[in-house]
């Protein structure tokens, strides 16, 4: 039996996420009302997922509901932001109601983890495309932003780059590994962890940030760039983790780190005079970052072999509308 | 040639909408960061335009771009709002830079006439679909509601509603008509006009408000029900356009006006002691509104004919999953 949108908004999204004081009025009316803390600026994104572009057709309702937010969530994280409010739209080929049970459990999972208040949306009968509209604030001045990087500066990323482009291949099968390796990877797709507390706190520390989306080398050259900066990157330098190393075996491990994109980690930079207090008061095996390489004032991305030669990177970043 | 996504944002959305000094950061960094003013809070929606659905396939896409906005500014006007930052997230089959030109012009000259910046967004291959978050403000405890409606409340309609939605049949041959009527009722669905000024007027007079997207007869009962009223609507007082009675004579257009839906007029309620000031300070010439009925304590949505008997209405409102 089909059921009419105004119901389907209602049994699934009405609970979903976060109870919050600031929420004046969530979802119900035509718009919702939020009351912003003093002194903060709002932080405001939006990122959209279409399947068979960002998830293969056919992947678990619990993923896309939890890769819609942690989209968002990541670009936030990279602005240093505290996450507040989101906004849903949804547009699916059917009304099916374990889908968006599903759908619904793996948003608000990740909603709740980071105390989110889902405060409106549509749902709209079409091909499946999940847009995810998230505001958060900061306080004023406080950003982190790509453009606050100089020549010396040092790059660090978090996390492992790369595990992600693996686990989506295993889920399309275009790559094989079983066991612990694969499963761990698969999650790595499918449950992305987006650094929201790691770009809180390095507020105090970085000089620039940006979420990495479209494949590490790609963003760190958009941070450089957008910091009137290029940036070298060593190859050997880059982190990857045992897992993907196992799948793929250790250089093309590190090729994924650097190109793979959807790992929505964040790659940052710092003065080099900041480097001793960021990791005395943020130790990198506690919050799980190391460097990269570093800001230079030469345009352009660049990967270093262990030599220092330059190494040839041609597919730099995810681009959906490239030939 | 194919040109990148990042190229696409850039070339066409960068400088779209209107510059404003409470935006701190547009487009080009993770997240937008925009400046609330105090003592006002934050209003937030969210509307998704699918190809198919919401306009036919090939709708010329000046008025995608429009609309885009315009069902969002329409929920803004609802609450009595005053609209100021956007976000467009777009997902188009291909980089056809005619069609992002056009776009873009019918989003801009509406982000324009009502000082929206675009403030973020992106572009993803998929099937066209258009998601638009609006956000903007209201004097803290100022938002209209529509809830706040009672009993003996009367209620009224902006604009002449059912021209949509004969527009849009029109437009995908189902009706036919020529001539000035004809081009008014297509221009009624293209590029409908949303009553932000009004609703921002109606803070001061109206008890509750609701925008006119899914039909009158079913937004009205909606309000009702938010107020815990039902609505009695008179038949004989819903406003319609000379062009659609032209179009499809003086009963269907009363039907149409009640049924059809994409209006992005405002239905709103008023305590019957404020109804002589209202007219006052905001004549309904000058204005463009009627009363079409009144509160009651009754739930549910009626028509009454002109004996008061109560006509049948079976299909209220445009809803995607019903059978």
């Amino acid at each position: 039996m089909a059921v009419s949108e105004f119901t389907l908004i209602e049994r699934y999204f009405r609970d979903c996420g976060a109870k919050r004081s600031d929420v004046r009025l969530g979802i119900g009316d035509d718009a919702a009302l939020l009351e912003c803390p003093p002194d903060a600026e709002l932080v405001a994104t939006v990122d959209t997922l279409v399947a068979g572009v960002h998830f293969p057709e056919g992947s678990p309702a619990a993923s896309i509901g939890h890769r819609a937010l942690a989209v968002n969530l990541s670009d936030l994280g990279a602005m240093g932001a505290r996450p507040a409010w989101a906004l849903l739209s949804l547009t699916l080929p059917a009304a099916d109601e374990a889908w968006l049970g599903e759908f619904a459990s793996g948003f608000t999972a990740l909603a709740l983890a980071h105390s989110v208040a889902l405060v409106g949306g549509n749902t709209t009968a079409g091909p499946l495309c999940i847009s995810v509209q998230l505001l958060g604030h900061v306080p004023r001045g406080g950003a982190l932003l790509r453009s606050g990087g100089k020549p010396g500066h040092i790059v660090f990323v978090s996390g492992t780059p790369g595990d992600s482009t693996a686990g989506l291949a295993l889920e399309q099968g275009r790559l094989s590994a079983t066991g612990d390796a694969a499963k761990y990877l698969r999650e790595r797709f499918l449950f992305p962890t987006p650094r929201v507390a790691l770009g809180e706190r390095l507020r105090e520390f970085a000089s620039a940030c940006i979420d990495v989306s479209d494949g590490l080398l790609g963003d760190a050259g958009k941070l450089a760039q957008a910091s009137g900066c290029g940036v070298d990157i060593e190859f050997d330098s880059v982190p990857v983790s045992d897992a993907l190393v196992e799948a793929v075996g250790d250089t093309t491990a590190h090729t994924l780190a650097l190109t793979g994109g959807e790992d929505y980690e964040l790659c940052f930079t710092a003065h080099p005079d900041a480097i001793a207090r960021l990791r005395r008061e943020m130790p990198p095996e506690q919050w799980g970052y190391r460097r990269i390489g570093v800001l230079v004032a030469t345009p352009g991305a660049r990967v270093l072999a262990g030599d220092a030669s330059v190494m040839d990177f041609s597919h730099s970043g995810f681009r959906h509308f490239d030939p």
